[in-house]
This record gives C-alpha cells, sequence and structure tokens, in this order.
C-alpha cells in the first residue's frame, strides 16, 4: 500500500525547506541506491522501488531498518523528480557536516562562492573526489548540497565528500592558503603544486567580489588563447585541481 | 500576425531531422542572439522576439534579410523549447561544416567519439574556444551539433568552431598525432606540451573501443586520486587541453 500520505511526505524531500526541517534526501535510480546500499556512512529511512529491484537487493537491506515501499511504475513516477524515473527512490539521512577540524586536518579543500547550478556543483563533487579532496564549503548563498540534481549529477562522489556551508570571514582565523581562481591571475602552471590549500571558486556570472580577492594568497588564472568569455566552473575547478593537488612522483 | 503555420514551422526546428532537411538551427535568449547578430558567419533567417528586444535591436538588423515577427510572451513559448523562454528566438542557416583541409591547417583539433549528453557537447565546444581549439570532429553516433542545448551551453562559443561529422578510419591517411583520453594511459603531465594533435574523447559510460585506441600515437590519463569512478568528459576535455596545448612562453 502506497498511500497518499507517504506519497506526499516523500515528494516533500524535493524542495530544500523539508529537506532542512526533517535532515533527509532524496537520490534516484539503480546505480545511485546501489552506492549508498554498500556505503557506511549514509542511512537510508525509506526505499520506494519496483518489485524487480527489491527483489535483486533484499539480502543487501535485511539487516537494516527500511521502510520498503513497492510500488508499480506509475507510482515511482508520482514521487520521482526525473522524467523517465529508474526502479528506485531512496530517503535517506543528511551525512555529517564538514567541520572546521575537517579542514584543518586536511591538505586541500574546495570553496564555492555563491554557485548556483546544482549540475555544475554536483560535477565539481565528482571531480574533486577523483583528486582525492574531501572538503567542499559552500557560501551561505550558494545551491543546497541535497538538490536532487547534485546528488545525481555528482555520480556517488557525494557519498565520499564532507560538505559544510561557511562564511570566508569565518576562515580567516585558520591561515590557510587560499588560492582564488579569478580571471586576472597568476597564470595557474606558473604557481605550480602546493604542498596545501582552499581552491576558492567563484559565481558562473559574477566571480568573485573585490573583498573576498584581497583575502587570497593567491589568484591564479587559466589563460585563455581563444574568444571565449569564461569557462564553465567545474572545468576550471578541474584544471585547477589538476595543476594544483599534484600527483605523487 | 504569428500564423499557426510559421509557428509549426519553427517548432519543427527543435528536432535533428527537420534542422538536417532545411540546413537551419535554433538559438534562443538576447546574450546568443546578440553574439549571432554581431557575427560574420552565421546567417539569421528569422527572429521571433517581443516588441521590446524588437525596438533595442531595429538598428543591428536593419541592413540584413531577415524575418521578424514580433510576437508576446505566449507566442514566444510556443515555439521555444525553454522552460522560461527570454525575448527572442532565432531561426539560423548552419554555418560551414570543418573540412578535411582545416584539420591539416590547424594545429589542434578534438575528436569526440559517441559523445551523447548535449551538455557536455555544449561545454566542450565553449572550452575548446578558451584554449584557441577551433576543429571539432564528431563520430557519426555522437549527438548533434545544432541541439539546442548544445548552442545553449557553449555559451557562443559555437560561432568560433568548426564542426564536422568524421569516421576515424578516413583520418588515418591524414598521420596525425593522435592523442586519446584513457583510464589505462601515461600520466598526462609526463606527455607534457605537444606542437600539436588530436585530442580523442570517449563516450562517458563506455569510453574508447580497443581498435580505436590501437590508432592512437599516445594514450594518456588523468591519474585519480580518489575513489571516483570517471571524471565527467568535458572536465577531462578541459585539463587535456590545459596540459597538451600549452601557454606561450
Amino acid at each position: 500500500m502506497f498511500s497518499h500520505q507517504v506519497r506526499k511526505y516523500i515528494r516533500s524531500f524535493h524542495l530544500q525547506k523539508y529537506r532542512q526541517k526533517y535532515n533527509k534526501f532524496i537520490a534516484e535510480g539503480p546505480k545511485i541506491a546501489g552506492e549508498i546500499l554498500s556505503s557506511e556512512d549514509c542511512k537510508i529511512v525509506d526505499v520506494v522501488c519496483t518489485s524487480d529491484w527489491f527483489e535483486t537487493h533484499r539480502q543487501d537491506m535485511s539487516h537494516k531498518h527500511i521502510n520498503v515501499h513497492i510500488v508499480n511504475e506509475k507510482e515511482l513516477k508520482s514521487v520521482s523528480g526525473l522524467k523517465t524515473p529508474h526502479s528506485v527512490l531512496l530517503l535517506c539521512e543528511q551525512m555529517p557536516v564538514l567541520r572546521k577540524e575537517d579542514i584543518m586536518s586536511s591538505a586541500w579543500s574546495l570553496y564555492c562562492c555563491d554557485l548556483q547550478d546544482p549540475g555544475n556543483l554536483g560535477t565539481i563533487i565528482r571531480t574533486a573526489d577523483w583528486f582525492g579532496v574531501k572538503n567542499i564549503m559552500l557560501s551561505p548563498h550558494s545551491c543546497n548540497f541535497y538538490n536532487p540534481k547534485v546528488i545525481q549529477s555528482s555520480m556517488g562522489s557525494f557519498l565520499r565528500v564532507r560538505v559544510g556551508t561557511f562564511v570566508m570571514s569565518d576562515l580567516d582565523p585558520l591561515k590557510l592558503n587560499f588560492i582564488a581562481l579569478a580571471l586576472d591571475g597568476l597564470p595557474i602552471h606558473n604557481l605550480g603544486p602546493q604542498d596545501a590549500g582552499v581552491i576558492v571558486l567563484g559565481n558562473e556570472s559574477s566571480g568573485l567580489d573585490k573583498d573576498l580577492l584581497q583575502k587570497m594568497t593567491h589568484r591564479v588564472s587559466i589563460p585563455a588563447r581563444g574568444q571565449a568569455e569564461s569557462l564553465n566552473v567545474a572545468v576550471a575547478c578541474g584544471i585547477a585541481l589538476d595543476r594544483l593537488v599534484g600527483y605523487p612522483a
């Protein structure tokens, strides 16, 4: 029985208001569901799935306390945010947030300043995970980490990072190596790999504001050779991680 | 008068079938429209716009042969592919295609093998433009260059590249420096900047096939330090361009 009440409850988590109120979030599709099931760090509360999906995964769920709702395609579509829902939707508890101690005890962190596009944030998380960077700081006006599009486009990498919201001025006392990506900085290949730092990414359209730029240890640019106005922020982040984090010899 | 017939005609170009048949494509929004208006290389056939947009741009259009349709918001929405249409939609003629001669006379080209996601292709075009790479080759099963989502996410860069469809075996006789991005290649920073070449990008989920990999001059990888399964293809393309194309000293 997939009641109207349960349906309404689950659907509410497409909105940030309810995600925040109940500290939960939605993840969809068999690939992400598989990754969450095998992760130690993410607690599943509800599973809405087809009977086929349930049969192949009941073993993995047997030792966990999960409310399982077996539904048909139409019922799944009624709670899904995807155009074409795929066999399973999970409702999970939000994971522990990133703390200042985590930042102090890790070599690298990212700081995303007023990042708006959830697809870009998801891709940034996936890219950070590729380079082994676990700490993602968001400014208060950035898009929400648990936005389903962020979860979807991070391709499971959201499970391996810690995310927290920070005002830049709270970080000042930490005396970190802040490296901003800006349009008028030192060519990034001239700075070269660093031992540790915080890579600061600006908003896609407005960039970083002047006050913030003045607090940076370094300001670097990816030199343009063509005529494009800007790089996509996730692409710029990838180039920065590749150049700055460096590789074991 | 915005007749049903005109509406139907314009709307048909959201489909590849009609784009191909009439050699035209759609571009939307004031930013892209502005770039197309000031470009020499892209011929506008029809403009569907609000009266406000028309008033501020009539000068720019006065010396061109353009059919102008002044419409209200609702009529604009009826031909738009965007959730929130913005004041203007253009119907343009497709631009000249990339030829083998262009490839032979340029240092760098990209080859996208079975790339499916139009947003990724648009971001790749924008990134290529940033690094001054003008030649984009697509394999026959890649998504279509004139897909409105490609045009939209290329942020105007589509105007500054040349695109053509090529079967890889047609390129064999050209004896180019083919550099494939693969998961098991030489670390990309060990290869270093090259004088010229074709950067070959694989499909997001299946990568590049074995036969194709054997034709490559180099096979390079972006070494993973974390646990992500893969990088987004546009991010990987950005890192490759940054490492391989190099910068003037």
